[in-house]
């Protein structure tokens, strides 16, 4: 594994601290209704599993298209849980790993989770986790057959475990038939209406005025990563801040291929 | 083999007294004259293994949704057979180990069983254990060539035993040719009417009355492992048990994907 | 491998007199002309082989569905022979070695019967043998080869060899080509009319009344491995032999999925 | 890795002064207004990462005919940005190292940028890199996975990175589901019209009217790179060069298969 | 490799003298007219290479169905060639090795063919060498390259060597695109009409008369090796020769699977 | 590997003096203008890398049918180059060294060749190097991808480099989208006019006469080394030269299969 000759010393992989100040950098816009109900179901999950003595483990899995704001969402509620154990299992951290190695790592989080009372792991972006592309397709069938055990074994005893996934790919996640490891599952939905496109605006400190006239040019459902980004392009240039958004909007739909 | 980096000294695999812990752990409700039928078959074979010269070997194939209670039924009457000795091969104290090493602790659960003059193996979710992934598909041969050798194989005369397996896909071990290593199979059904539906919630505490009122919800089989999240979920909820089992039954229903 | 671990001291494989016990373990039943035939046919290979010097090797395939005697059968010719060097290769004996430990011994077992005058080898369950599955479809191609050459090679001059195969899917043999390796090729029948099913009930302590009756609920070809489980289940039960017998018949019926 | 055996010492991989040396060998030229809209779209992104501080992170991905002038572009957007640290990883540098030794490297220089102020990493030619072949198709799933998580890592806070990558087959690349991880795209155009195509031969030192009859033969679009081969061809020959110019051109519209 | 372990001291492989007593046991019939040709053109290839300089190496594939004589075809061309170098290679002294091994042992008789003036080598079963089986396909792609390149190679200058493969299936070689690797093919043919039946026949010491009536029987195109067993089978049974002999022949064709 | 135990002291692989003598056996006959022009086309390359400083690398893709002869010409171009540096990269060369170390060697030869100021590799039977089958469709992708690099990589600044490579299977490569990696391609022909015919027939020491009735046969294309084989057969037989060449001719096309 050339991993090792990279970090002598790795971090403490998955630690809370440093971790979760990677998400969700720009923040949680509470840009309306839809996003609130999906918040309060997040949450009552939280509760429940630190409740109910019949259901002490729950997985949950979050879809939506890439950007739409899952894994700011998951590490959001996970913060929230104010859990003694938390932890996220990200692609990012694995970088260099080789399978066996991926596998181990996750299951030492997950056996370390057994150990306190109240735990809740985030596992982000299954489908790169699993190494999976299309083509072929072809994936690592290790680790997808130990995410598989360890989103339902249950805990022993007297110990809760909420474990929060997401995926861009729900459908694959189906035909690979793991959707059965999962207790249930939530929509993140992109922006797809202009008053919530226009809370966003809002929120990217547009002035009343201007989020108003750039809300007009919503035409179609857009995630809110590059709704952010579209902001961004803008303001780099010179002249009026919406006659750029509104350019940047158009050449962004153009430049998608 | 990176387990050995986590478990320096294993703990005995598939002992009896921990492993049986957990499972039925909400206990088994007898919840009408299906469930009845059922344990009585399964009773059956218990008995001709014990009795029988001229079938000493009998395997018998648990088949079910997921959440039906197969795994909970599985160790019960392996339990309930009272021979000296019982063992549970289940995926979840497989994690982390290759094929190999699964392929030879699950051996040697069964050779260690031609030792004793009457055992009962259960050998719980066979497709995770073979590491089954319907795209491709993929699963070990190994295991898969291991498990169906010792599906069939008599032990030595004189001894007895009785080999019960789970699985949530019979479909596939039919494909894989596997299904003739089985003696016979015995389906696990869902809660399908509103009666059982009603037992089972009277199981789970709701009075006699409660029970009533919520079984009239009843509209598609569920299995009774979902049920009881259901009614969890419910009792997280403030207001009234019943209007809360009524609306996050609908809400399962839509969420599922 | 992991067997090592397992048998320090392996016991020499094959070996004849505690091997063949655990074949026919129910006895031969001759249920009539069909069955006679049969053992004529086998009984003549083992002659031929004994007296031509032109044809000093031949190779014969039974093939027949899952139960119908293969192997008791393919034993019982071995043993009959009467030759110096009788040897089973079986499944059942192999588990746990790798594809090349398998492929050594199996050629082991041949090149030791080119020592003797006249040697006759059951080779069990060819399918299995070679780890064949029809999903994919997969199987171990070292040990297909090493059959295929070892049924055609001819021993030494003035050496004989009889080989005996068995399968139970004679069609993926053919797929694979390995058909052309046997000089000829045998059909062992399920019991196929009532009065072999008769007979068999007979053999097994039926009385002539109880045979007669049961044998009138004979509707469709039935294995005799499958008949000995039925009959034994309908002796577990309390009640009229007969009518547990019928009810053990039809529930077989039903189950078999 | 038999690689180790020829470079006892292997140069810096990716160091920038050699390196950039064998890029856009000839120059670029600005043959007209649809590069030059091509050259201001890529100055923007490198102004957006300098200044942005919601997008520190941005990927672009380049894509166009074999030839169209990718490689030169990238690398002279990379030199203009004058980022403290830029680097090119290209298939050139890594000819001999297996698939876990070019994913170290290619890591190494990410982690490395990760401590610049700025930084710009060109990645040259993706399909080679992963070493894609349509048939089969095959390719290194451990370094696409590599590379999908690298395309899209943010880098530590207060740190910036541009990455430009290109393609001859961005198809592929959407069809591995690799094309989510780039914030946008350009498409690189070949020379597509006589005014462009005069502008490139002026810059290979035709005089005005030799550009001007040689543009007359121009009939479908061309690489800018095949155009340079082309004229080179002619100049080898005797005779008028706009002659041979027009010959060779004809020839290698007939060779090419 | 596990054959070290059972042949300490490998035989010389492919060694002129034991080798060559296992092809052609039963001698060779020379039946008729179209056998006769067969043999003139083989011999026609033994003195070009004998005698060219401008084809110093010549390979032939030789061509038919399994049992019609092409082992014994090629060996006895070969031995009559008197060349200094002749040699066998055949899966049946193989058994055992891994490709690489095989590979090996055969470059080996190739190279030592090199330092003989004239040489022959038979190469028997090239589909069994190269471990061919339908289903996949699947094949040591080692083994063909290495055959590949072995059947063009042209011994150095001075040197003559004559190839004679054989298959019983020429289409998938046509299928690799290895039958450009021959300079040209021979087809063996199966016994077709009743006057080479009967010459058969006459050879395996049937009288003129036995000979004359049995070959009335003939109906369809038979391999010699197979004619050779069924006369054999007849021999064993008593009574009437031809009688037996009729019944044998049909009982194979039904029996044939 | 292998070719270890056979060769301790590998010949210095590729070297120039003992290889050349291996390729264009039987010389090269100049058999008409489509030849003539071939071979200038052939020269114009060698000329342009050596002049031009826009094209210091050319690769050159000659192909056609098997026996055309592409080797011939490749080795005899490289030779008339009087470069300082010149070798011949063969499959014939490499048999028994295995995917990396092929790839080492060749890598090396390139490697050299940037030290050299003019350099020119012919690479011989590009389909046989990379262990390509048609059915799979396998090959090596470790020797496409190094090959596909090689082929594209500029030298050095001020070194020269050309590089023929030769291929019957141009369909391929494109299917493997390696002919991008090529500059331009040229197509060696068959002997396709009863003139050409002719004029190789005199290159064979056919009398003006002899030659003259031999070429009135001449009724389909045919490679040069097929009709040097047919004129060798026709010498070994007894009876006018022209009357057996005829036969030979006419044997040749019906065998082939
Ligand atoms: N309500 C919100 N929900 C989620 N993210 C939000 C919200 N409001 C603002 N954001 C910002 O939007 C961005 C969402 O990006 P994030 O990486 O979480 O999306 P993602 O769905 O995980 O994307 P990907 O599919 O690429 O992994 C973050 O920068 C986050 O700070
Ligand atoms: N009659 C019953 N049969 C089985 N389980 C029951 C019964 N009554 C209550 N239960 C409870 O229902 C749950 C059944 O879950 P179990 O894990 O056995 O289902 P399963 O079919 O094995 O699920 P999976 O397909 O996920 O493995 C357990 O909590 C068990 O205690
Ligand atoms: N005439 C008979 N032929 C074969 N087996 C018989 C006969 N009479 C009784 N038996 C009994 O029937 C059983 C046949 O089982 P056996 O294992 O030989 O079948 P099989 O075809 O090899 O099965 P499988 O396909 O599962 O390997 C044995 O218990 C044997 O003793
Ligand atoms: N405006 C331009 N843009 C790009 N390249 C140019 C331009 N003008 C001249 N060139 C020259 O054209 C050539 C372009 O080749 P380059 O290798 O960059 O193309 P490419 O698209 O990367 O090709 P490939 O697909 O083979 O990798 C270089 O020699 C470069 O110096
Ligand atoms: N004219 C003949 N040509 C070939 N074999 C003959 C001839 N006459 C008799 N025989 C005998 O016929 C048998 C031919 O068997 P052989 O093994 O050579 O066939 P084969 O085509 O190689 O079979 P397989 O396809 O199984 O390898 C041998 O026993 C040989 O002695
Ligand atoms: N004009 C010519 N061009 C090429 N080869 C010629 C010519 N004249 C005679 N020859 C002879 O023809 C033969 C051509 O064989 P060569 O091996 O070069 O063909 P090839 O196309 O490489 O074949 P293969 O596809 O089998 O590799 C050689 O013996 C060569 O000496
Ligand atoms: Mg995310
Ligand atoms: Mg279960
Ligand atoms: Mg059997
Ligand atoms: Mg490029
Ligand atoms: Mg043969
Ligand atoms: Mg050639």
């Amino acid at each position: 594994d050339f991993r090792r000759a990279i970090h002598e010393v790795p971090p403490s992989f998955g630690a809370t601290d440093t971790q979760f100040e990677n998400y969700a950098e720009n923040g949680i816009f509470n840009y309306g209704p839809v996003f609130d109900k999906l918040l309060q179901s997040g949450n009552a999950f939280v509760e429940q599993v630190k409740k109910s003595n019949r259901t002490p483990m729950m997985s949950v899995l979050l879809h939506g298209k890439p950007g739409c704001g899952k894994s700011s969402l998951a590490s959001t509620l996970a913060k929230g849980s104010l859990f003694p154990y938390i932890r996220i299992i990200s692609p990012n951290d694995l970088i260099g790993y080789n399978e066996a190695s991926k596998a181990s790592k996750i299951t030492k989080i997950f056996e370390d989770s057994y150990k306190s009372p109240q735990s809740c792991i985030v596992v982000d972006e299954i489908e790169r986790l699993i190494e999976y592309v299309p083509i072929g397709p072809r994936f690592s069938n290790l680790l997808l057959q130990t995410l598989a055990v360890l989103f339902k074994k249950s805990p022993p005893k007297g110990r809760k475990l909420l474990v929060i996934a997401t995926t861009s790919n729900p459908d694959i996640l189906r035909d690979m038939d793991i959707t059965d490891s999962f207790a249930t599952a939530l929509n993140v939905p992109s922006i797809s209406n202009s008053s919530d496109f226009k809370n966003v605006l809002l929120s990217l400190e547009f002035t009343q005025k201007e989020a108003e006239e750039a809300s007009s040019y919503f035409s179609a459902p857009i995630t809110i990563k590059q709704l952010i980004m579209i902001v961004e392009m803008a303001r780099q240039e010179e002249g009026r801040l919406v006659d750029n958004f509104r350019s940047c909007l158009e050449d962004f739909n153009l430049r998608s291929f």
